[in-house]
């Protein structure tokens, strides 16, 4: 089959190659894959950025696709199915955390961005039927992340004010689309007017370009503060987040793309009564209850680009450099 | 009547002076105090790091007495009662944080190192029985801020490893108390081997000497990590705090003794599902769960010293100076 695979000796890094494909083993599947997504997992696959790299591995954690094979123990009906993937395996049994056995689909294992994938079967979901293979497809990391901390971390209620910082990236637009999907008043930042003007347009209903050096006074007087904000960057922008964090609010953040931050405001952090909390993925049921919700509600991701494998470079070169907004979708 | 007052002109900046007293506005209560002691907040204000301290103000958050005088609409039995006295006033409805308009006892308004105080008769608790004086007066603002660190924040659960930073002080003593209380497994930290002692003469299971360049490794190695951890010093020991943490456990901090953090690990946060919660005084709902608490356990504060109000100066320096094991108790 074809592959998206890493490869030390490319410019890019990246190869689309002839791979060999495996036997399945007890209780797995393969499925064809009809459309994969990019995160940026993905592109730090790429720069070497996690252990264990290893030439000539797929890569990839997203995709949605049709069993065409099951292995030993697997019920028949699997077959044909049209399904999409949950790419966190071995979560285990604690719902506050993943047992040491966590594993994300796409390295160490081959990953998503392939003709096909074999899982086991027990990470297969029934493709919601109001979605198109591509926005099967983009949902499943970035929208799992963005679910968790919404609900299980942020315990998101209705009416609440949600602050999504950086709407462009993959898990900011889900927890927008989820947010708003739970009854949340949702506000988004980038510093992208294009983005914030998109972001208006799926019915956003503040926003704030991150680059206004007023944006922190004019959010707090606009909302009277955020219960809960949803952030990836971190770095020295969290003190900006607990300034605009309403007493009793809490800041969830899913990774720090900023790095960490040099100094943070204790005193404040204790008397308004605050909560920082990080989240990775999700439970299994946190990807029950995200589909339920997806389906329930009709929420259609945001496709920024669909490319072919041979646009591999590319789609990931859009997404390093954060032109996307919503994700990058790629199809065999 | 006797105060023990806040006044610039003394090198002390205390003077035991003759106020004043008023008359009781509706709904008020005289409480005629037998016991009063010592927090933090009492140094601060004495070193004028508070807003709006004037002179002559009367110091003092702590304290338990019987009531000699009531207010209109005050039912007569509470005359003669013997109670300690909650010192969060107006902290409103919402039981994740206070209201803007929350006050502590002691500054602005005249505190309990005081033959008496007025307070509102809604901040009255019966004196629990099974307490001296000295205990009694010893409880409320380091009790309070501990049961609500521990249960409405930290949520701990009988049979979790908790860890309580800087064993002495007295929200720390009362966590480990109230932990030990809620059938947690508690650790304790310090850099003094006599407190440590102590904390093993209550009952403590492991103790840390956080000067030992090891204590972090031999507190994993012990322990497997830590659910909860209650810490009021933050500063740089903020990551050592995450790294003694057990993945999806958390860290509350009730104050900042050593200021700010120039640095916090944020993958480690994330990844690990580490929840950090700042967290100030409580409810009323809290100081009423605490009196059950200690009532239900017959749980005695811990007494470090007992000094006469014309001692103050001295019990102030104790405190300044972290030499005491439980709290500094104030007598008239």
């Amino acid at each position: 089959m074809r592959a998206i695979t890493l490869d030390s000796n490319q410019d890019s890094r990246l190869l689309l190659a002839e791979v060999q494909t495996r036997n399945l083993q007890p209780g797995e599947v393969r499925v064809m894959i009809k459309a994969a997504a990019l995160n940026h997992r993905d592109e730090w696959c790429r720069k070497g950025l996690y252990p264990n790299i290893q030439d000539g591995v797929v890569l990839g954690s997203d995709g949605a696709g049709i069993v065409t094979e099951i292995g030993e123990g697997v019920a028949y009906d699997w077959l044909q199915k049209e399904v999409i993937i949950n790419p966190a395996l071995n979560w285990g049994e604690n719902q506050k955390v993943q047992s040491s056995s966590f594993e994300i689909l796409g390295i160490p294992r081959n990953g998503t961005l392939a003709d096909s994938v074999i899982v086991p079967v027990d990470r297969l979901y029934d493709k919601p039927a109001h979605m198109t293979w591509e926005e099967a497809g983009a949902l499943p990391l970035a929208g799992l992340t963005a679910f968790r901390a919404l609900t299980y971390q942020g315990e998101i209620q209705a009416g609440e004010n949600l602050l999504v910082t950086g709407f462009g990236g993959g898990v900011a637009q889900f927890a927008v689309q989820f947010g708003m999907a739970l009854g949340a008043n949702v506000s988004t930042s980038s510093s992208s007017p294009a983005k914030l003007e998109r972001a208006k347009a799926i019915g956003v209903s503040k926003t704030f370009n991150y680059l206004d050096h007023n944006w922190i006074t004019k959010a707090l007087e606009e909302t009277n503060g955020f219960d809960l904000i949803i952030d990836g960057a971190v770095g020295d922008t969290l003190n900006h987040l607990i300034q605009v964090a309403k007493p009793g609010g809490k800041i969830v953040f899913y990774g720090a793309t900023l790095g960490n931050p040099n100094k943070i405001e204790a005193r404040k952090i204790f008397w308004n009564q605050l909560k920082i909390m990080g989240t990775t993925m999700g439970s299994d049921l946190d990807f029950k209850n995200m589909i339920s919700l997806v389906c329930e509600k009709k929420i259609q991701p945001i496709i920024d680009q669909v490319f072919k494998f041979d646009q591999a470079e590319e789609a990931f070169d859009r997404m390093r450099d954060g032109m996307q907004t919503g994700k990058i979708v790629l199809v065999p």
